[in-house]
């Protein structure tokens, strides 16, 4: 999966990427090994995160350059709180989770506060960098696994961030990452050091990425 | 209009209130005296507005305690992007104005940098202080002019603002106000200094909306 | 005065640069004409608006990308807080302003507002070229009225501004920028877009400058 | 200690606090146990933890409400960039540690954009409670170990922290937390929701802190 320009370029730079989306929680999701308690426990913390992350988009819209940028940032904020979250909440009270005792793990702390102060302090390319590793990695996950034989056990994950909206959104966002840069950066955006510090942003959030899946360890 | 506890409060102590819901070009939108042209001047002005108030919106979004309330700020930056903002795109095109053109006039600039920052500085209490004399001003307006005869002249805008969508709009935002004022502040609010700061910052945004008028004269 | 690189090519693309610095304010302030009344009136003015100069240099502080950026806007924060704002204290108390009762006028608020707001919306950068125009227009101002025949009237002010102190923290601040830029844009930055983001910015700024200076009109 | 009123109410409802301030990491200071290998990992890690720490107390003094607040956080943004950095400078030099080449720990990072981050999306007050387990805690610590015998080995890290200095510091702070708190929320804050916020807050804080402490094991 490509996904746009920068994408392939952020991710042959972020030394943990190969952690992150081979991660053994992504192995044993594919092969079902994983276990229903390992995969509740980061559904319940991914929720917390969600909420976290669709701050985050929101922070982006208020950022954004333009009317367009801003309703695409917009739009992933809608998906989250009206779609993401609401089947979380499904499937985490089937399993008799009490989502609002949760408490946060420090790997899903640490990488959503790094994407939110990633864009407060810095402007809306700082952002993206920052969530770029969440959106797009998940989306090269799921594809990768739904276009392998994999077990039933997960196969509602495997099919939701393999599936085509799954997918149309991550190209959504690779364009609006791709655009936003040439707006902003122009033609040749690799040869300034702002794009070392954009790939270094991205690297960041990938490692941050890497430690979240193993908070139910 | 009350729209709930905590405005009829607010507008008590702002002492521009009478400036900015009495305007003279409020009066002559009702009378339909405006001349068209100074009605496009602000209509081309507001849909600049309209961008930056978007985007205060979003940042409230990102600075919600709850799911509850980050939906409904996120509700409002949707009707912005996708409802509001479009339509304004539509009357100016009609009207020959190119909206890329447009420059921002000081009293515009002035109120949306005020409103942003106001949330930037403050938490979510001080942004929802300083978007809510336009929000429920425009509500007080638009329902004050249509419940009286009117021109037909504006009565578009008239029905829109004093309308059931937009009045409903109101409601919730007094709501919204209402209860993040109450999960945060108490039962009593009114009595701590921080009840003061946050009329200040509503009263001083009444000031700039009532300047906003202005900019076509 | 050229305050480094950066400057110049701002200055020359900010239509409202000679608004600024030919302001018949800063005339009458050269030749003495310049009723005490209307300077007292600036002054008082002035105070409120370090007050939110200084903020925004703090948010510079922690928007900056390394210990020497921090260290170069954290001395600003210093001086605005330790020196200036004292000094603005003194003058005003002597003639018998009560500091906590002024009415900050609206072009005073616009400006520092439309400077944090860039500041918290975008970067660093964006930050530096909103903060520009004031620290070096004053810069340019008060070398040029020093060099000049000028009424002792409001020489103070012009020594102060003129002066070598007020002059070294102009170059600082050029090659601040100058420096900044370079380490995030790379050589050429001119030829980027974000060049004319910035410069927008900067013009932008510049226009609420003239503006300022009329509030004693 | 003390250090005010708010803190030791804050403290009383952390639940890691005791983790914190009696942690293996901080007996083995007083004992000489400590190898000095891992104090000097911490070291290292702690001078760009002080670089996001000053970075946040730059944050309130951009967010405080007063000038006199704004001189209180500036005077530590001073502090921390021209004193407590360069002396971390100095040591780890001394020590033969690059400190451009540390890799920041993910305790670290946690721990500092958790805080900017508070601050950020909440205002003055969530800012504070978020920077006060870190400067009280030390300052709880260093004055325990400084009365009580310990080995000479890190002497010098007692002496800072239990020092006069030091401690007049956190006094400061414990002031600068209760005022803020007085003149925003009034006289009976416990009693607020806001005050449960807060202290979900500070309790946050300390259990990362208390986790940074971890990150030469």
């Amino acid at each position: 999966m490509s996904y746009g320009r920068s994408f392939p370029l952020w991710r042959a730079s972020a030394p943990a990427w190969g952690d992150y989306v081979h991660a053994p929680f992504v192995t044993a999701l594919a092969d079902g090994s994983l276990p229903r308690r390992a995969f509740l426990t980061y559904l319940a913390q991914d929720y917390v995160f969600l909420t976290h992350f669709a701050r985050a988009w929101a922070l982006a819209t208020a950022k954004a350059g333009t009317p367009d940028e801003m309703r695409a940032c917009s739009a992933t904020v809608h998906a989250l709180l009206h779609t993401e979250m609401p089947l979380h909440v499904g499937l985490c009270t089937a399993a008799g989770i009490d989502l609002g005792a949760v408490e946060e793990a420090t790997q899903n702390l640490a990488y959503t506060r790094f994407v939110l102060e990633a864009g407060y302090s810095g402007d809306f390319l700082d952002l993206l960098a920052a969530l770029a590793p969440c959106v797009l990695g998940y989306g090269e996950i799921g594809a990768r696994l739904l276009a392998a034989p994999h077990d039933p056990a997960y196969a509602g994950w495997i099919e939701t961030y393999g599936g085509r909206d799954y997918q149309a959104l991550c190209h959504a966002t690779g364009e609006l990452i791709d655009g936003a840069i040439a707006c902003r950066l122009g033609d040749a955006p690799e040869a300034l050091p702002r794009w070392r510090e954009l790939s270094a942003v991205f690297a960041k959030a990938t490692r941050l990425e890497a430690g979240f899946w193993t908070l139910a360890d």
